[in-house]
């Protein structure tokens, strides 16, 4: 089911990336990559809950704070330097200080992430001396490049564009991310990088990521695990020279939307490639008295492993979903539930309708979508995730011998 | 793994049992047990805290509130009867009132319980012709016939017993219970039975027993799900002739203790049977600031399907437990964490100590313990939990098919 991103040769205006080996993967693949601007850009990040943060997520999370502006983000895949301690913390420094220097910038404006295996301290010399090789490579049209180097147990790298009208103008949003495993609401081992030229306050740009972010990785379950490393960054430069985007307005709307499109997109390709992975579910919540009980709702479904099996086996066995409804805690009234699976009406207010053959057919589609209503009010949630499958048993078990 | 009960013949004071095949399971294996005691018994019932509740838990909620003895329960499994609407209270009532009459002894003091499918109706017909079989077959020595006919996908019946000092007699608590999938904190899919011929009064029972599931199956995960029949019932029937315990004596302190290994252990039964699993996990942690953090870390880590998966591979990764410890919730610092695989430290003080190698070679036991000690208390807790592996998946994918 994997699928090759859709797009190839993605540019905005005043980026420049590069995607290189540095040789901390000992596979050969790519494992360093760079998103530079040509100048500096607003910048906003939103970082993992975990108690447990990696260095770069320390160290990204301080610097971010009362900064406002960034030029490059370096990224490295293969080692998370996370449980590093004190020298973890000045390794991420180096990544910071090398970049810098290299591209004739501030440290102030660079800042680094990191994704992989935690414990192990960051083969730092091999990581300094790749510098100036993997800015020699920066390119306009190596967005890719980028997307591939900061894969770990992913399948395809993930990119993704949107054009939007600002005024009379058209702005470009790009966004890079890295999922398969570790991932549960609240976005866990989840890189994402999302690039515009499109000039907005950073007000604004934190007000709107955060939504967006809220309606996508915040919604998307793999395996109920959260990473200490999880970060996402957005970058604006304003090289579109539309006048910056107010709050309120309608090109703040379609800003808005472009923003939402691409995380929620990037979600689900991060759902559709989990570890081991045969198919996309998104759970549909309706009739909900609240936004949060919708939310609750969605969770326990979209986090189920019973579920996540039965879809993997073609099994419409609505009584797990039934079940995870009633343990998400939500005070439901079983008569008023109705479930879909698919089109498939398999649950009328609380009771079978004895058309599991019809559901097991749409079970067989890459995508599933489950529908509750609650019949208790009129709110919605949209939540992302995948099967469970043998491979991601054999994936994980596996992953490091 | 796999392992047979160490208990064959287990007899307690005044008890009988059976466990025959109905029909109910189309394979022909045993799916009706009866417990049946020869004089009213003091019972206490603990239940599902999921909102959707099956149709016999709902009526023994409300049959043994107000209602202080019991003298049989009769049990099927193959079905839950649960989502099944109004039929499914009617047929969960026929089968009590069909087992009172072939007893002779009131409807008011029968209990049901039902495991299996969720979502279709009891072959009613079936059980109310099989009952007066049922009954005849009942015996001293059927202990594990009645442990037989409760199991759904587990791969041996759980039954165990401990003998008990009362004052100058020797008094016995026996025990069943069922368990294979969809068990999670707060006793998820998971019946048991405790029957004791010792006297203890109804409130003491209760505290007693509400005090040994918080230790045992309310730490007790094998895959996050929570069913819609959990429930555990401990019949006392006095047949010992002992003065009825009373509260803080040395005879309770017994009663306690014996009642707490009788459900832990069964807890272990359980995970060491847990779908697909090779191994039992016990999480111990020690050096919290209260025991509900402790809870918080020992349910992260028990219920990580990462931790979980590196388990069955012997894979010591040790930085899965330490993300799992982050993201449960629990304020921690990082550099006070100490982290055990079996007898090797593999964290101290928040850094890896470089032994995966000795690690991995504690991880090929068929019982692995993970300790976390967190360095910012003295209070512990242990809680219990078996790896995930390919076979799981393929159980649950194909439950129904």
């Amino acid at each position: 089911m994997k699928k090759a991103p859709v797009y190839r040769n993605i540019k905005v205006n005043g980026f420049l990336f590069a995607g290189i080996c540095s040789g901390i993967k000992k596979t050969g693949k790519k494992d360093l990559a760079l998103v530079f601007s040509e100048v500096p850009s607003v910048t906003v990040g939103l970082f993992t809950t975990n108690n447990i943060k990696a260095a770069p997520v320390k160290l990204a999370i301080k610097r971010l704070n009362g900064r406002k502006k960034c030029q490059a983000i370096i990224i490295n895949s293969g080692n998370a330097n996370a449980c590093t301690g004190q020298e973890g913390l000045k390794n991420a420094n180096a990544m910071i200080v090398a970049t810098a220097e290299k591209l004739g910038i501030s440290p102030d404006l660079v800042q680094v992430s990191s994704t992989g295996v935690i414990g192990e301290q960051l083969p730092i010399n091999k990581i300094r001396q790749s510098i100036p090789g993997l800015v020699r490579k920066l390119s306009p049209y190596s967005l890719t490049d980028a997307a591939d180097a900061i894969m770990t147990t992913d399948s395809f790298p993930k990119a993704i564009r949107k054009k939007v009208k600002i005024g009379s103008k058209t702005g470009t949003i790009a966004g890079i991310a890295k999922g398969a495993g570790m991932i549960c609401p609240n976005m866990a081992t989840m890189l994402c990088y999302i690039l515009t030229d499109i000039s907005i306050s950073h007000r604004l740009l934190e007000h709107d990521l955060n939504d967006a972010v809220n309606r996508s990785f915040n919604r998307l379950t793999v395996d109920n695990d959260m990473s200490t490393n999880d970060s996402v960054f957005v970058m604006a430069n304003g090289m579109l020279g539309n006048d910056a985007i107010t709050a309120g307005s309608a090109d703040d709307e379609a800003f808005k939307n472009a923003l939402q499109e691409i995380t929620y997109d990037l979600a689900k390709m991060i759902a559709r490639d989990g570890e081991g992975a045969t198919k996309l579910i998104e759970v549909v919540i309706k009739g909900a008295r609240s936004v949060a009980d919708a939310d609750r709702v969605a969770r326990a479904i979209s986090g189920s492993m019973l579920v996540k099996t039965a879809v993997y086996g073609n099994d419409p066995n609505w009584g797990r979903i039934m079940a995870a409804v009633g343990y998400s805690g939500v005070k439901i009234r079983e008569n008023k539930i109705d479930i879909y699976i698919g089109r498939v009406k398999v649950v009328s207010k609380g009771a079978g309708t004895n058309k599991q053959k019809q559901a097991a057919r749409g079970l067989q589609d890459k995508t599933v979508v489950i529908t509750v209503d609650l019949g208790a009010g009129d709110k919605m949630v949209r939540a992302i995730s995948c099967d469970l499958t043998e491979k991601y048993i054999a994936i994980n078990a596996e992953y490091r011998t």
